[in-house]
């Protein structure tokens, strides 16, 4: 970089199914540029591809750098979607190469459960219950992390996008065959979407995107719960499981619970009952809007990281911290 | 073939995810010779390949004719997992295929659900629950025949192995996060067979053959259920599906009831749920045992094809018979 450097810069990254997010900002002046690239990077069977990342990241920041003017790097956060289970390589090798392409010095990996909570709550202690495709529930009591579910549509991801879906698609089937539990307003709703539902295995099996075609259906699920005890009842289950998972992870006397993520975009088909769900499960807590989203939480731990060091715990997978001296 | 063909032969076949298994024999004397082959059919973009059908039949067959002395084929019976929705290649080709290279005049295609229903019942009113990876029930009032599940492991199949296997994982991980409705010992149990609960996503989803994966932890959750009432909740659930779907296919006033495969294998845990569900759902029927299984089902229609007409109601997807007249 040319011309004199100002301030304490930051790169702060979400990195996700669907592509990267980057912003360079300092301390001082907040975020100055922002990019966006739809390819997501590649997992491997050593995990999230840590060449693959700065194969993609560094024309970003170079483009963000010229856009934002002289800053000097100092801190970087990269959210990354599947880093507890698949981000070794990247904990590995990702604080080198970025002190050595950027001369960034402190380096900071988040799951992207935890750059969620940071963007809906800040560095205060309570849960946020994340929800799209799967659904995640984290929670701090700023000593340090504790994680529910999360793990993905066969395992769990209860209340999730693919868990509604799924439900909904199996109701009806259900009036289909004429078993108990069905939904002919399902039904209907699930012949509109993906046609005579003789072809739907045939339509979901085969695509590497499976979870993601369950999802698709969680917003008809919705519509029909308006007037459909099933379907309401589907959505019910699946507040009483965010419910569940953000029990188990908001410390005692926390008060505060988010939601975040495209799942809530439902609204209040959802958003009702989960009310309902948290005031029986946490009392003493009241559900709070997010302030933000993950990309924002980045931005923040980013611009605290840049100027010292994170108020937020570490983790061994979920938040690790690495700071260099300097060359 | 050779020699003087003696009565009317016929050529029983199950054909399933584990290979195919082949009997020849005649209506008078019954089975002759028996062989199994364990490569399965392939199934590619048209469904099951019948040319790779008849590539893997072809050597079997003349083994077993020469094994069985000098035998007229008449008849086939060919029971096939996935016909109903992957069967249209076969219904196509196949009878043309054995008319040509075995001289068989009647030809009938069924689905592993009929095979698996006469070889429990024979031609007798009922219904039959067929479960393994999977589920299904079968019933039939001798005019008609009527399916419920058997949607897969995520639209159905619903009381199944997979479903099984899965939800006493989701009841172990939910234990490991410390969410309502966790069980300690499933989990300590799931740690036992995948190893540590963090690396079981890993362990899981990359995998082709996900739902026997899942399937393969039933077992485990049948032995913990005798003293964990999680567990024991899950085959209780399990035996209620199974219920449901046996209502939805019995025929009013049938009093046969049969189970079939190898999930019930497990046992009492399961088949003790399963005849108090039962009992609630069809007050009128009782479990009988299966006579035999799938290709035994094969067998009986064969034997009585190569007689006559069968006497099982045609279905356009489920039975479907092709009479060509002699050359």
């Amino acid at each position: 970089m040319t011309g004199a450097p100002e301030g304490s810069g930051f790169l702060a990254v979400d990195s996700g199914g669907s592509g990267l997010r980057v912003v360079v900002g300092t301390a001082e002046r907040g975020p100055l540029a922002r990019r966006t690239s739809d390819e997501p990077v590649r997992t491997g069977d050593r995990g999230i591809d840590p060449e693959h990342f700065m194969t993609r990241l560094v024309p970003l920041v170079r483009a963000l750098t010229a856009e934002a003017g002289p800053v000097r790097l100092t801190a970087a956060v990269v959210g990354a979607a599947g880093l507890a289970s698949l981000g070794a390589g990247l904990r590995a090798e990702l604080p080198g190469a970025l002190a050595r392409e950027f001369g960034v010095r402190r380096v900071a990996l988040a799951a992207d459960a935890v750059t969620a909570y940071v963007g809906a709550l800040g560095p205060r202690p309570g849960a946020v219950i994340a929800g799209g495709t799967g659904l995640i529930a984290i929670g701090t009591d700023l000593a340090g992390w504790r994680r529910a579910d999360g793990w993905g549509h066969l395992l769990g991801d209860c209340g999730g996008g693919a868990w509604i879906g799924r439900a909904g698609l199996e109701a009806a089937l259900r009036a289909h065959d004429g078993r108990e539990g069905g939904s002919a307003r399902l039904l209907a709703c699930a012949e509109d979407v993906f046609g005579p539902v003789a072809g739907l295995p045939g339509a979901l099996y085969p695509r590497p995107d499976r979870p993601a075609v369950l999802a698709s259906f969680a917003p008809r699920v919705a519509v029909c719960a308006e007037e459909d005890p099933v379907a309401a009842g589907i959505l019910r289950a699946a507040a009483r499981h965010m419910a569940d998972s953000a029990a188990a992870v908001c410390p005692g006397g926390a008060s505060r619970v988010a939601v975040t993520g495209g799942l809530f975009k439902i609204g209040h088909p959802l958003l009702a009952p989960l009310d309902e769900e948290l005031a029986k499960r946490l009392p003493h807590a009241r559900r709070v809007p997010a302030e933000g989203d993950p990309l924002h939480g980045s931005v923040r731990m980013a611009a605290e990281l840049s100027a010292g060091p994170l108020t937020l715990p570490d983790d061994e997978t979920m938040l690790s911290v690495t700071t260099r001296s300097g060359d």
